[in-house]
């Protein structure tokens, strides 16, 4: 039968991702990746973690063999609450302002149902992490694309959607602003303090929800710690965090912070979405919580990621300084950096060339939801060693020579033709 | 501020489930519970899993500590593919017919997602499974609900149906229909030889695609095992099956089998949703497979089941056996059977009475898309003991005795008024 007759307008819309497709290539023989987003393997407690998962199943196997809350494990719950106080100030909150997901990509599609129509309006920076595009489009809502600025993204530029929007008397479909406030991915930015203050000032003067998206603020290199834009407005702010970053994302766990009512809706769209997460790996991720400091447990995965950063960080400077037109953001955390290449560059039309050449990146129009930046590209500097981080650049010079050098015979081609 | 506001028309029309609802009085000191739908977790092999779960993290680490292919991992598809050869009889597949869901809701939403717009037909059992009830709610499409009979679905029912949508000339607007072959959530009832193939020919004859969800086909006391509907219709069936019933429901492992075409629109959906599911307990559930024949494993779970089975059936015919118009069904493996009440006795409406005496049962009407039986429930005999079947039914008995005296003494006093 022919598939596609039977298929929803929604299913019709959906496209791949890139990093999926690119997936294939990332191990064939010789390929450095700078792709992916994934954390070093290397820095996962494996061995602690493997030891708890003993104990966790045989002795608490009638929780964590059986079918677990729609909300969460309590455990993990009571351990998560504890960090929160200690490591980032929340306090006062108890069980119903949390919702265990399977991973954040769970809270992202869930925050796309719960407050998404088709003609709704909502805000992201641009570019914004991919994994939001494909969730949030899926409502069918109209995103503003705000520019990254250094301070964060461009918030004059949303304060003049607002307001256009109140002037065609269509406010009140404007339901919230998605950030990722640390070191963000793809670019590696940060919003400053002044931005904080604003989105929550504009958040309430025209009453819209935030949706904080914070998986890298345990993974910052230098800088003060800037407050979560979650204290500042409990109320209105639903807070996305989660394990992959600080532990493992072989365990798909993630956390939602935010109002009981909120999180209750959340909790009634999880049922149809997913029933309950494993409870398996939330007991052992509770479990791990109760005997380790997790945020103590990464210091030495935060000093790497800063090591490796700088490797690349200097290797742009050596390949790439001497450059026309091509800029790169300096990242005080987390695991990616962006590059801006001259207009004419579509990185997208130079991945062929790059394949060629053992070297993946991830070309930046994924990171839209639309007008996308064609001449960027994300690099992620987790998970190849030094040495092939600084080798993976050298070779990207190559590819941005050989690609411009295509494009200038291509025009050339162009001319004789039209003579 | 005001959440309800900003909430999307989805949101705002999802109920929670009534089962989750009654989760908070399972636990009261004395209760007997025939709610939920869990295994007992003395069947789980939590030594066999503890065992494995040790190597699977410590040396196994680089794919189960990271993010795993959003189709599911490999290993385990390896072993599952010769579990449907050896025990279905379900041969040339491969892993691009397979996909890998946390629990078989998200293969359910999923299904939803894929196939389901607001002017969609499908086609369901009345009643049917709450989980498929909830996640195909929120596509929008309307379902047409067939009753049960001895065979199954009324299919000559769906044929009239199908026949109509011909002449308003909206055939191509109905996509699926969705059946639980073998004891199914909530009945106990399965689909007759007969009614499988009919339903292939009406899906050949209208061009739909069949949903054929069978978690309890393991759980089988006694007949003959009926051939799968895929095995029939491959090309146009998506088989939805789950380790929850066979292994341990803590690890959320479901799987899709079906065509390439379809598989792959769901991992595509599944990026949006979920990225990707927990690589720790699928290569869990790998491992077990590899070392361990799940079915063979199960052998004394269903010798326990059945026994219950028969407590419960014995127990039902003492304490119900003299009432006019009960009646309940006979199921030959799963976890349920079905209850029918004369008209007036509203199962919902005595629940409270139920939780007095310490009994609880879940009401029939939650299991219907619209014109829900009202006087029908659904026990599970999987998880309590012989002797809190056998003292939960006779609670049981007592709460119809007392609420069909409450409404007796209602209608007496209604007429009082009246005179």
């Amino acid at each position: 039968m022919n598939i596609n007759d039977k298929l929803s307008a929604k299913a019709k819309s959906m496209k791949s991702s890139i990093i999926r497709e690119l997936l294939v290539y990332v191990n064939e023989p010789g390929m450095i990746s700078f792709g992916g987003g994934a954390p070093d393997p290397e820095t996962f407690p494996r061995h602690k973690l493997s030891e708890i998962a003993g104990s966790v199943i045989s002795d608490e196997y009638k929780s964590t063999l059986q079918y677990g809350l729609t909300e969460g494990d309590t455990e993990l719950k009571k351990h998560y609450i504890k960090l929160l106080e200690k490591y980032d100030g929340i306090t006062g909150i108890n069980n119903d302002n949390l919702l265990i997901t399977t991973g954040s990509q769970e809270a992202l599609y869930l925050t796309g149902l719960i407050f998404g129509d088709e003609d709704s309006y909502c805000a992201a920076s641009a570019p914004t992490y991919l994994g939001a595009v494909s969730a949030f489009s899926l409502s069918g809502a109209k995103f503003f694309g705000l520019p990254m600025t250094d301070e964060g993204m461009d918030l004059d530029m949303l304060e003049r959607e607002l307001e256009n929007l109140v002037k065609k008397n269509e406010i009140h479909k404007f339901k919230f602003a998605y950030i990722v406030p640390n070191y963000m991915n793809p670019t590696g930015q940060s919003e400053s303090m002044e931005n904080r203050k604003k989105l929550v000032e504009l958040a309430e003067k025209y009453d819209f929800m935030i949706i904080e998206d914070d998986p890298y603020n345990a993974l910052r290199f230098e800088g003060e710690k800037l407050p979560s834009v979650y204290t500042m407005a409990p109320d209105r702010t639903l807070l996305l965090n989660t394990f992959s970053k600080v532990l493992s994302p072989g365990l798909r766990i993630g956390v939602i912070v935010g109002n009981k009512e909120a999180i209750r809706k959340m909790v009634i769209g999880k049922q149809a979405l997913l029933l309950c997460s494993p409870s398996i790996t939330q007991r052992l991720a509770a479990r791990f919580m109760e005997k380790y400091d997790l945020i103590h447990e990464i210091r030495d995965t935060v000093k790497l990621y800063k090591a490796k950063r700088d490797t690349m960080l200097r290797a742009l400077e050596e390949m790439f300084g001497d450059m026309e037109d091509v800029e790169w953001t300096h990242p005080k955390g987390g695991l990616f950096l962006w590059l801006k290449f001259p207009k004419n560059l579509i990185t997208s039309e130079m991945l062929e060339t790059a394949k060629n050449e053992k070297v993946l990146y991830i070309p930046g129009d994924s990171f839209y939801f639309d007008n996308p930046e064609r001449n960027t590209m994300r690099l992620c500097f987790s998970l190849p060693s030094h040495e092939d981080i600084y080798e993976g650049i050298r070779r990207l010079r190559k590819v941005v020579d050989l690609h411009l050098a295509k494009i200038k015979g291509a025009k050339k081609n162009d001319l004789h033709q039209c003579v």
